[in-house]
């Protein structure tokens, strides 16, 4: 595994409170960053790689807190339709028809479309999850795999069973850019023994568990409905708060909800494109913040967003929340960049390896070109990323240590192939 | 003035429930469109310059309808504020500074990034607008310059005669990419005479009023208590709304508004980035539509958005729609698209000249590169270039029939020189 240094960009560490640091170094050794600081305290060049980063800033990977990878191919193929209308004429009746040739493919996609974008770990849930790792590994990208398990297939104990043993399985191999996850799907579709079992199980194999959680009004009213309590509280009252959880959307809460997701220290993925997309409503992140709650970003899947650009979400979940508060000052440009890096770290319970640029972290890195004529004159490096930056001005993503991509190529596949396999895919099973 | 033909691509053009064209063709001559349409109906090759759109999405220049050009200079220099400290305390006191070369550099700053990001018309309100012209005619780009109005300035009555007289000889100048317009500031800023006056001088040189309309809630308060009406209902009583105009951003509105704006034709530039950035509101973008208004898309000045992407704003539009109303199905793709394309075009008074690809209009087309892995599989172009496709996707951007922007480079001016000159002008005006 080679040795690497990037010198002469501005670094951004995203350890808390952190300033930018022009002309700043970050080495890395062996997969891991051995120096992120200033030139001046930086060990001697030894012979290794250098990467000059001059008028570019350098952050840590961004993190896509929550998506289902292989939906790219459903991109732009139902959009504008009102949510049942959208799962249930268009998207389940296709993903019935899903091989695991279509997973791989759909998965290897959405791995070069966030290489591309600065991405480096993404945390899933989909069908055929072990096509998802095949299509990390081979991508070069970090992935938090998990299948999707649903209380009302005839063969939910079986898939649970299955999700268990691949869990197992992964963990035994041990691949550094894998760390799987267990995924009921959501309170509403997964009877409460079901969710107990994937509680024991999650506990066991010590691995968090991945949910989708008071995404819409009507869910957390049929919670109420059903069990008296939020679906938040459901999931304490069955003592799943005290697993390490990632709960995705978390759109509709009550105070007491916004109490129980800080103390339990439950990650968040706030998904602001995919809410408003399908018009789930807003998510109160700024109260999530402040009560102490740890929430990162996530695209969700293609098909309700319509790409995998995190950076879009960090740009859109800072906007989003000063226009719904009514007040400009909220989510200031360097919390939001957070979300994307530190705080989405932390919420897939990953914050000890990868978020921040420090000595001993993964080696998660990207360099982004800051020179075109938007991200000009230069000024404060958060206010830029957050406000004018595009993905396209990512020049190069580094994962583990490794380039995987670099001046608009992806290194480690064939992208012309990965497209065009991906295309056929698509065509077969959406016509 | 040279000929041209777009071949191969996927043809929108953007006229009212068009279909996209495969492989279609686009022919220009002398600056006007001479074709636009399938293959099989394109008048035969006559030895013009080809170009290859194959993978990629034709159709016309993105419009900009509400912009201040030159505050390019202050991206990044003061977010995350209330409104009143942001002017008051950091945007005034700077711009008491500006001089010509500031205002110049700034303004082909912006058109640099503009035309990168496909848009090949602006409108523009802002101090010493014949630097914005200068910068337009260097930059290549359509331009539709206006000063700023301002009633509480000391030497407000002789600004606004330099204003009528910069008008006036930009009328008989007629360059064919310059479309001046006049620009009371707001109606809580320009005194009932002065807003009388500027009526009778726009009607008289035949130019539309280029005014900011109900962007707060404390400015429509405001107006009720001087005047009784709403500003729209005022703008009414000075029989302003009579003459073309261009309203920027109609936050707040009642449904006699509505009706209002929609009956007179008024022309909305809607700002979703900048509404969100201040926190100035959500604006009834559905209803207004519904009302038969005609709502184009703009960026508002680089201060509070804080780049010039008119496709972000597409992006943004229709997604905020969706979220506002909690209605998924409303302002679908190609109703967003229009909105910077036909509808920008109208929303100007230049609806006969651009903003639809059909013989007789000026040649202002883009052509955007469907190829790269967020845009994959192919799909449907309106949801694609909507929902997934971002700036950096324009691969080539003509105005006028000639070609500005091409593969990442700009061919007119020096854009190395204008980030240098820009950056100096930044530095010494804000330290």
């Amino acid at each position: 595994m080679s040795s690497l240094r990037i010198a002469n960009g501005t670094v951004l560490t995203m350890t808390p409170d952190c300033a930018p640091i022009p002309g700043g170094v970050v080495c890395m050794d062996g997969g891991l960053i051995s120096y992120a600081g200033p030139a001046e305290g930086a060990p001697p060049h030894s012979g290794e790689e250098i990467i000059d980063a001059g008028g570019c800033v350098v952050l840590p990977g961004l993190v896509n807190a929550h998506t289902h990878l292989a939906m790219t191919l459903f991109r732009g193929y139902a959009d504008d339709m009102a949510l049942q209308t959208w799962l249930e004429d268009w998207i389940w009746p296709a993903e019935m028809r899903l091989t695991a040739e279509d997973v791989y493919w759909g998965a290897l996609l959405g791995t070069c479309e966030m290489l591309r974008a600065g991405v480096t770990c993404f945390n899933d849930m989909y069908h055929m999850p072990d096509q998802a790792v095949r299509a990390a590994i081979d991508g070069g990208i970090r992935a938090c795999p998990s299948g999707v398990l649903l209380g009302f297939l005839p063969n939910a104990q079986d898939l649970l069973e299955e999700a268990i043993a691949f869990v197992g399985q992964l963990k035994d191999e041990g691949h550094p850019r894998v760390h799987p996850m267990l995924a009921p799907h959501a309170v509403y579709t997964c009877p409460d023994a079901m969710l107990e079992k994937v509680g024991e199980a999650a506990t066991q194999l010590e691995v968090p568990i991945h949910i989708h959680l008071a995404e819409t009004a009507s869910e957390v009213r049929d919670s109420y409905d059903e069990h008296g309590e939020s679906p938040i509280e459901h999931l304490n009252t069955l003592g799943l708060l005290d697993i390490p959880m990632l709960a995705a959307h978390c759109v509709h809460l009550s105070e007491a909800d916004i109490a129980l997701l800080a103390e339990k220290q439950v990650g968040i993925a706030h998904c602001p494109t995919s809410n408003m997309k399908l018009a789930s409503g807003f998510a109160p992140v700024v109260a999530l913040l402040e009560a102490g709650a740890i929430v990162g970003l996530g695209t969700d899947g293609c098909a309700s967003n319509n790409n995998l650009d995190v950076l879009e979400e960090v740009h859109l979940a800072a906007l989003l929340e000063k226009g719904d508060s009514g007040d400009p000052t909220v989510l200031p440009a360097p919390t939001a960049l957070a979300m994307a890096t530190r705080l989405a770290a932390q919420a897939l319970h990953l914050g000890d390896m990868i978020g921040t640029l420090e000595a001993g972290k993964r080696a998660d890195v990207i360099v982004v070109d800051m020179s075109r004529p938007h991200l000009q004159p230069p000024r404060d490096p958060f206010s830029h990323l957050v406000y004018a930056a595009r993905a396209a001005d990512v020049r190069t993503t580094i994962v583990e240590g490794e380039v995987i991509m670099d001046e608009d190529e992806i290194l480690t596949v064939d992208e012309a192939e990965v497209i065009a396999r991906a295309t056929e895919c698509a065509d077969l099973l959406l016509g």
